[in-house]
């Protein structure tokens, strides 16, 4: 699979020059508004200048970098702040190929289209292990597909684009088989605060020198725009992934930072929480309109993104294009996320508007 | 030569411990200040939220390219705004060797640290051409060491750790050794703010697709922690980097790019000239001193350092440590940049107390 990500673009720029009103659900930026401790950490740090105007520690400040061991139940040397979620997978896939252990990397069919970009930018081979309908991947077809080749295994979970939440038994077992081939699975989880199922369970349950967890402040805080993340790695890994930030970036943005540490520290946790009731309200009313257009989809159980798919409407480019024209929503194609989804589409619910969205979908397909 | 970054960080967390009062000289962090424009553009930033909260463009904001495009007198295009100069250099040197017409990079001894780093991490071969002890280079020698195996030549004018400025036949024949190498000249121009020569030459001179030029906001505006940096280059090698850069980043931070944004259009060239006349202050009482220390040294043409050799006292880690401990000046070891200077210390000029440190120095070797 190419890296497709300006498929992405491309849509977005056809809706905005559309003739129409269109409902956009194709990004995944976050419309609900970030805590006002975001805000108020920006202003407060806008007040520092000189030092603090300065070079932050390349691995992350080391209020932050403390902020999120506790949080995590990790000791601070194992976290490494990075540019974004982005940033954070890709010192982490870095780090699997260059330890010489194998040069695969195994990924999901349908897959976040960054992991294939970074595979082959970094020199390493793409192996797909296909997804069932519902975005659930089985244990065993990764076991299979897994060898002493294999460098890593990455994984997204909540998964975007299928909404899947992988069970306790599906983690325990990704972990296993990294530690079975002198792998490391990668643990992509920036939609930990987005699950519906109660079933989430972040890799980092299990303390094992092969796996790393990856995640961000992009969705939670609803600034993707920021560019802080982390990862999670035994420090055997988080060293070298260390020094490979250094090179790359020197150091992640300090105004950013600084805001993200404030907005930890001063954010209710009702705000996660009402953020999950909004979704799940757009959730229920975004596939319920599905239904009354006659589409198949899934009911994600975690992240924000529905696929679906349209009787006789495969998700090409073409299709998307058509939507956008006869519709007015804006979806992305199911082509963009690998080979298993090209009759589906995939909806993002980021705007206050999924309801009306569905509500034209139902009208023009009826 | 190895990646010595952490070299940085061993001195001054000596000079961090030590008993007494130390003049840290260490560091490249400007200590006079970034314009009131920063913190305004900040704060007007932070006042948004919502949808400018979100991922940028990957590239940098629209108008940030456009005003560093129309300040550099090149089409929009051929700007990629950075995770600051490393960022730049990083994929500018990644575009090089990618481009598979060559794994070599030719760099100069003294050298900044980063480039023999990320060459290695890149899969490149380091090659050294040796500079005078001004610092200066013969494009003879570097013409000598380029040929079919050449990505790529990086250099660095104004000079760190030299102080030298390339004078304009320097910058054409470099251009012309990239040209005739099927190579990239890259040409990292972060100090071109701190010219007190006026021989300051561009490579954006010379139009040519074998040249790179990066930059950074983060020495000329005092902001080194906020990570904004460009490169502008041929669309043809612009491309591929604006995708590394999205494969390794997703996108910049966008509160940096802002404020940026804002101090370019809001600061006075009186800032700018402000801090050069400060400088050539601290230059002259700093040179001042050393003649009466019995030193020899390069004086700065441009950049803030300033290499000092005093007479049998090699510029090893542990004379710089002795220097910490008994003269209260803490500087880096020439080691740190290549096998020419292990003879010499860097000082860096980015404290009001350099004439002070500078006495210290003659008591210590009167």
């Amino acid at each position: 699979m190419e890296y497709e990500e300006p498929l992405f673009f491309r849509v977005m720029k056809y809706a905005a020059d559309a003739d129409r009103d269109v409902v956009d659900m194709v990004s995944g930026n976050p419309d609900w508004g970030s805590p006002p401790a975001v805000s108020e950490g920006l202003h407060a740090y806008a007040d520092t200048g000189g030092d603090d105007f300065q070079y932050p520690p390349s691995e992350g400040l080391r209020e932050l970098r403390e902020e999120i061991a506790a949080r995590r139940g990790v000791d601070v040397s194992q976290v490494v702040v990075t540019n974004g979620g982005g940033g954070a997978n890709y010192l982490a896939m870095g780090r699997a190929l260059e330890r010489g252990t194998g040069d695969e990397i195994v990924m999901t069919d349908p897959v976040y289209p960054y992991y294939p970009g970074k595979t082959t930018m970094l020199g390493g081979t793409q192996r797909f292990v296909v997804a069932d309908d519902e975005g659930h991947i089985d244990p065993a077809d990764v076991r299979e597909v897994a060898s002493e080749d294999t460098a890593c295994i990455v994984v997204n979970t909540p998964n975007n684009p299928t909404g899947a939440v992988y069970p306790e038994e599906t983690m325990a077992e990704l972990v296993a088989i990294a530690e079975d081939n002198d792998a490391i699975l990668v643990s992509d989880e920036v939609y930990d605060h987005f699950d519906f199922s109660g079933e989430f369970t972040s890799a980092l349950e299990y303390d094992s020198p092969h796996r790393i967890v990856t995640n961000s402040f992009s969705k939670s805080l609803a600034i993707t725009g920021f560019r802080v993340g982390y990862a999670i790695a035994d420090e055997r890994h988080a060293e070298p992934m260390k020094s490979r930030h250094m090179l790359t970036s020197v150091a992640g943005s300090r105004p950013s930072q600084a805001a993200v540490l404030h907005a930890l520290r001063n954010t209710d946790p009702d705000y996660y929480e009402d953020t999950r009731a909004l979704l799940r309200e757009r959730i229920a009313a975004f596939t319920e309109a599905l239904d009354a257009a006659g589409a198949e989809y899934t009911t994600p159980e975690g992240s924000f993104y529905v696929m679906a798919r349209f009787p006789g409407f495969p998700g090409t480019l073409e299709n998307v294009y058509e939507l956008i024209d006869e519709a007015g929503v804006a979806g992305m194609p199911g082509a963009g996320f690998g080979e298993s989804r090209t009759d589906w589409l995939r909806f993002a619910l980021v705007t206050p508007r999924a309801q009306e969205a569905a509500d034209r979908l139902a009208d023009y397909f009826a």
